[in-house]
């Protein structure tokens, strides 16, 4: 430690290496030695310690120099903890206690001590369990209408926002991921992807529909060349924990500049996810008000979304675009509400093809969802993802003929129930 | 000069302080004390010297701490000059011949050496005095296709793209000029906004214009944060300098990563205003064929830009972007085709956006266009300007519902000819 070169934490030698921390030590309390700790990462990339003493628990979460859920074959660069650290600064500063608190990072360790958030539990967990959370559409329609505005040229000051720009565009890496997992692999014969099995004919079938691929290519052109606003870059169910009062989002290493509807995109198709699996999840009970409840989640995330972005558009516009100066200082406060609708019809377009890719590259590329793995029914599990993957292809490629939520909760109503094919 | 601080050049301390530099000492020749140096910068911000030896001439081009048109009233980074240098050896490998060759770089001093071009002149001039240049619309096409083309994720390797952005990113002080004079003052009563006096009852109708200020604002989102590829930034005729045989692109200290089709619109309006103009320069002979010469250079200069994007598309698509996996490699090219035309679209769509917007500020913003400014008479120049303005309008507007160059022709002449008010 000396040096303090790279060196990964375990369970044995974190008391030593970080008793002597002091924002850790004093959050911990007593002799690190009788510290207990526990390793706990489930997620695809770092270690996660929970570190328990006589005044408290902290969160240690490490990064490691290659991709945890493959093996030092596929190495990942340490500042991805760097780029988390920076990415929950600014999300507490633009939506105060959405994100975990801080405690100290160590760049060089790729090391953050964060808060122990308890007694929260993974929001994808609970979905599958079949928990009907009721703040989540509320805490997360503003988590991100307020880190998404706030972080762009609607709200900061140009020159702040193009230093972070130019400081996120070095997450290259973890950009690769996103657009080769997401965009393209699950489109062709990549050698990393993998469905399950009952689905072959539906995938030769997407894989040689022309306008999908087109689509997921277009989708792919914007994440990589609008860069709006900061976004966490990986916000779905399993980057949420929450309580009954409480919705805290974790994880943000994906955080780059990108487009703003990129968070939502992929948030709203981890919650259809969540709906077309609640079928395999009946054999502890019917789930017709589950489903009828993610339906309302949905509604509720955008909706949330959409009146807070306006808010902060009437309240917070003081950046370089769409300046009073040519609206409401000109007595046209029409012309405000007419680019405020073209903006967020933009969004609405955009978040549609993120959404239906989203869907899509977690059925046929590498990282899959709980959601449908837990359901061990092989038959049953691929029932459940055919009527996905079905809507993901309606969603991308039609994003701009989709008026309402209400339209796309009764295609995937009928979708579930066998009624399209 | 000792510790290398900046220090304006004149034309009497140019030759003690370059001849010891061996990179222009060789071009020049002789020795330094008999150098013929004259400063000619004509622009708005920079010093510009040609310096005649012996064994030949050289350009040295240096940045001043503020907008040389206003004085030190308004400071401007003399960095401008280390974008102008990173843009112009980025521009010679993308489309080698286009740039002046450079000769030496100092940063702390913010000067390039570079070629002098002779016996090339300002495009703009050259076609204020009604010349028809053979080979503008191609070779301009040619430069825009290969630079934006080979500067995109389309190309390029996505790692070394983000260096890259990030690089560019730091240019905020110029950014901040387009940002400012180019898509906000024109459409609101700025301090530094002029226009000529008959033109106003024309201007308050713009300015009360709805639709208008919410498309500039709409096209300054797209400027602010579509990060496609490395932009000129400031492609207007006076940034060209042509021969009946050659054609070479100047001044790109406005470089930065942004949509490509700010360039081809800021260069196409260039060529529309110039068609506008040639009604105040008919003092000395009839201009219809050079009005004719000019609409044949918008539509050789797109149709050149568009083929060779096609080209290169199909030839050198190697980036991350609409790969050749999922289309050609599946053996389905027309996907390939399919993703090409709406890349096209978008490019096409765009450019008349930006555009319309550059017709604009340069009638009614601070930095005006000499073919306008050469117009003597003030009601025969407020004349061309109102039917450019109109034009300017029409294409911001209706960008998304104009088919062809054609009809832009045809509207264009009316306008020009007063058939259309």
């Amino acid at each position: 430690m000396r040096d303090n070169a790279f060196e990964a934490l375990t369970v044995e030698t974190l008391p030593a290496r970080l008793g002597a921390v002091p924002e850790i030590a004093a959050r911990v309390g007593g002799s690190p030695e009788n510290w207990q700790v526990r390793e706990v990462g489930d997620g695809n990339l770092n270690l996660v310690f929970i570190v328990e003493g006589a005044s408290g628990t902290v969160i240690i979460k490490q990064a490691l120099p290659y991709v945890r859920l493959v093996g030092d074959s596929w190495p990942l660069p340490l500042k991805r903890s760097f780029f988390e650290y920076n990415a929950l600064t600014r999300q507490e500063k633009r939506a105060p206690g959405t994100v975990p608190a801080i405690y100290h990072f160590d760049e060089a360790q790729a090391l953050i001590a964060m808060e122990f958030l308890s007694p929260h539990v993974i929001l994808r967990r609970a979905l599958i369990e079949g928990r009907q959370l009721p703040k989540i559409g509320r805490d997360l329609g503003l988590f991100m209408a307020r880190t998404l505005f706030r972080g762009s040229d609607l709200a900061m000051k140009a020159p702040q926002r193009k230093v972070d720009l130019a400081l996120f565009a070095d997450n290259v890496e973890l950009c690769d991921i996103t657009e080769n997992l997401v965009f393209s692999d699950p489109y062709f014969e990549a050698p990393m992807n993998r469905h399950t099995p009952g689905l072959d004919p539906l995938v030769r079938e997407l894989r040689s529909d022309r306008d999908l691929k087109v689509a997921a290519q277009r989708m792919k052109h914007l994440f990589a060349s609008k860069a709006e606003t900061m976004v966490h870059g990986d916000l779905h169910t399993g980057s949420v924990m929450v309580t009954e009062e409480d919705t805290r989002v974790i994880d943000p290493e994906f955080a780059f500049y990108g487009p703003m509807a990129f968070d939502v995109g992929m948030l709203l198709a981890n919650y259809w996810m969540a709906f077309f699996s609640q079928r395999g999840h009946e054999n502890d009970g019917d789930r017709t008000a589950m489903r009828a409840y993610l339906l309302g989640v949905v509604a509720e995330t955008w909706g949330t979304f959409r009146d807070e972005f306006a808010r902060l558009w009437h309240t917070e516009r003081g950046g370089i675009l769409y300046q009073a100066a040519l609206y409401e200082d000109q007595d046209d406060g029409l012309a405000s509400e007419q680019a405020l609708g073209h903006v967020l019809h933009d969004l609405w377009t955009d978040m549609l093809g993120f959404a239906g890719i989203e869907v899509h590259r977690r059925i046929l590329g590498l990282a899959h969802n709980a959601d449908f793995e837990a359901i061990a029914d092989e038959a049953l599990r691929a029932s459940c993802e055919a009527a996905a993957l079905k809507f993901g292809r309606h969603v991308v490629v039609n994003r701009n003929a989709i008026q309402s939520l209400a339209e796309l909760a009764r295609l995937a109503k009928a979708l579930d129930q066998g009624k399209l094919s």
